[in-house]
């Protein structure tokens, strides 16, 4: 899609609106429109918001008006978070009073029954009556963060990323977000689509595949509403960025848990395994794949094959990720002779070198994280590495705190250009190499090193297996760009 | 294994010393056996302690020793952390002071080739001639967290639990750690077996078998030597508690890694599966589902069939569940229509209540923690429970950061009770119904909620599809049990 025609895209207004009318806000804290306000205001979203309350003069000392068609302008975007039955008439002064985009947070239409259904059809007609395009009815919203526009029920404090979602679930973009937090995964842009009953995610890959922040596209899937048009957008997102799905339709008690979700006609494993195939599409069977993947896929340089090496000093990790690479169908090449010789000239007695390489408890950062690895990298048959054991800060103040006690401890200051001297040359070597690297440690965040490689754009998982899983997928990736 | 008989066996003995020696440690803080060594004083271990040092007269404060001949007693147990050619002369000299059991952590023995091997099988000898059982060489030592004895170099920070491990892996004993405590994972007592020169996993299978702290085992696997004898024990022990296996041997780098970690001879992987089958080992495949399977395994009563009901706030991890579910094997029944009747009672409209229950953003915790779960669980048609979306502190703490400047929030300790008034009942279902309740939630313990689950025994763990795999692990070791 052209720039231009990006911005007329209804997904972009809806994504970057300059003001946003919210029905179902009140003074009341423990409403779910309270609250969307509430993240709207704390998150600083720097648009205009116009607050709808029947009796209210003021909304979170925002003032309110009364109806839809009072509102001093028509607002570029409305939230709505009403009874379900209060919706038709509230869409319809919105439409009269100009206003074309919405979310319609409500639930109790399609995926109730046939009640319901009438209701959402008259939902789309007043849309088409009035030119509005909406997201929803019982969805959760969207998120921008580099925008500062949440207007769902769940905070987003941290970082802005380049993943970008489109969700059949609303939990998937807001209940999830503490997870994601923890590996600093972040979303470029997220969107909640609920019933599809206008805009679908279709439109939502459409969209995500045109804007310029997103690297890649995370989708949950309970059933493709338009799978003609999936695969033609799709094939033409794929060519451009990756696209991970999660499909969760094709077993009999998911399909059965989708209807009643999100109305969803869902269908079988094997067609959809086909229409990803065709699409490009790269499937996960966990949300944390899901995301992980998504996040690698973000991230990194696409590997040119499947010889991996695998570097470490811990024994058990090293053989985890060699299983877990011929398990995922990534190759563990023996390095040639002359790569063996440079590796061993640094490694201690007991050491390995053949790859995967493990130092033992040799404990020189420098050699770990930098000079192993450009090695390594350099060697032209080798696609891409993937290390275990990225560790600074954390497992220092365990020691300290029991060590405390018994001897003097330096501060943690004087000997973290012990952890941490490597640190910035080993985030720099996927661009410095233009392949892939994926770390793993049993630490989180909680760790100062785990939380630099992530902030630096380098995954670090909590387990080895992850790294190789998510190795797998950018391998996926790169053989289905080679296709074309 | 009987009591008399469990008291005698050398790892009762290694991991109940009244007394250890500990030869490696000395006064600077970046050694190995140093940290070791504080290790063992910072976690109060209540026994005596004698670091041998050949030029100090203290460490750490303690009295040393010059040489092993000069001990006050022959310790109950000896731990080595020694340059590999150094180890043979000192096994000597506890042997003759009347030591007879030893941990020897060092590596560069068997797994660094011929000259090792030949250094390893003096060892063996030395110990034949003492009388002297030993772990090890190459390994990273025992934690037995109720005994307060933890000699490895990682702290053991969380609660003493009921996961006895076995692991040809140290890192898989202590780097691991930090992951194991965001879930209360806690063993009961764990060996890392390095090179088994001596005493192995098949004796340490036996040993945790007959241990009465142990209610499942854990065990990580590069290759088993005495493949006869694993059956035998083990086929002994799961008939009584149930043993998880990961083993990473069985494909062609996994079996290189292996072999140059701890000289393990590994075999085919369809080898392994049938010696798994044949002994009632449930085999996992990535090192987080080993121990979150043992976890749940040594908490929750066993389910009579596969029948599930999943019980949930949120539509997509329903979805996930139920998809989840029929992928690994376990059943989502329709509710019968009295059961049916009973929960629509309790849900608002836009409820599901066929199974999955959704209950939407109906926000009363005792329906979906205490009520819906009580009416499941009472059917005897259903034979377990999983529950998406644990939550207590951790949502109001972060909304309440965002509101707190533009409204008054009551502090958290006046609304807990509306999020906690249900957990005592919810930990207690698995007991009071004698069937197995899985919990899943995407915070972990920053949530007051999941850790209350987690410290009353029922396992909450970070996705959906993860309480799924542990369920069916479950399941499986029913229908081994019941297979006899």
């Amino acid at each position: 899609m052209r720039e231009e025609m990006l911005t007329e895209h209804p997904l972009f207004q809806i994504m970057h609106p300059r003001s946003v009318a919210i029905v179902g806000a009140s003074n009341d804290f423990t409403k779910m429109g309270t609250i969307q306000l509430l993240n709207l205001l704390g998150g600083k979203y720097p648009g205009k918001i116009y607050p709808l309350h029947p009796q209210e003069k003021t909304v979170l000392g925002l003032p309110a008006y009364p109806n839809a068609r009072e509102l001093p302008e028509p607002a570029d975007l409305a939230i709505l978070t009403l009874p379900t039955s209060a919706v038709p008439e509230v869409l319809e002064d919105l439409g009269v009073r100009g206003v074309k985009r919405a979310i319609i947070i409500s639930g109790g239409f399609k995926e109730v029954g046939e009640k319901g259904r009438e209701l959402e059809a008259l939902l789309v007609k007043i849309a088409r009556k009035h030119g509005i395009r909406f997201i929803g009815p019982n969805c959760i919203g969207v998120i921008h963060p580099a925008l500062h526009l949440n207007p769902t029920m769940y905070p987003y404090f941290h970082r802005a990323g380049s993943v970008g979602v489109a969700s059949q679930s609303g939990t998937y973009v807001t209940q999830i977000l503490p997870l994601l937090a923890k590996s600093q995964i972040g979303y470029s842009q997220a969107i909640s689509v609920g019933n599809e009953a206008n805009l679908d995610l279709v439109d939502c890959l459409e969209y995500l595949g045109s804007d310029p922040q997103t690297k890649a596209i995370a989708v949950y899937i309970e059933g493709v509403k338009r799978p003609r048009e999936f695969i033609r957008i799709a094939q033409g997102v794929t060519r451009e960025k990756p696209i991970v799905a999660l499909y969760v339709g094709g077993t009999e008690a998911g399909a059965r848990s989708s209807a009643s979700h999100t109305g969803s006609i869902s269908g079988p494993d094997a067609l959809y395994d086909a229409l990803f195939r065709q699409s490009g599409v790269i499937r996960a069977y966990t949300v944390e794949d899901l995301y992980e993947w998504a996040w690698a896929l973000a991230s990194l340089p696409l590997p040119k094959g499947r010889n991996m090496a695998i570097l470490t000093h811990s024994g058990g990790p090293a053989s985890s990720l060699a299983d877990a690479c011929n398990r995922w169908g990534l190759k563990v090449p023996l390095f040639s002779e002359g790569l063996q010789a440079e590796i061993r000239r640094l490694l201690p007695a007991t050491g390995s070198y053949h790859n995967p390489v493990d130092l033992t408890f040799f404990m020189d950062v420098g050699v770990l994280m930098e000079k192993l690895p450009e090695i390594i990298l350099k060697d032209p048959s080798i696609d891409g590495l993937l290390l275990h054991g990225v560790h600074g800060s954390s497992y220092f103040h365990q020691v300290a705190e029991i060590a405390k006690n018994f001897i003097r401890i330096p501060p943690y200051e004087k000997v973290k250009s012990f952890f941490f001297s490597a640190m910035e040359a080993f985030v720099r070597l996927p661009e410095r190499h233009g392949k892939p690297v994926i770390a793993s440690a049993f630490t989180e965040r909680e760790d100062d090193a785990v939380a630099f490689s992530q902030d630096h754009g380098l995954p670090c998982y909590r387990a080895p297996e992850r790294a190789v899983r998510a190795m797998a997928a950018l391998c996926r990736y790169a053989e289905i760009c080679s296709r074309e």
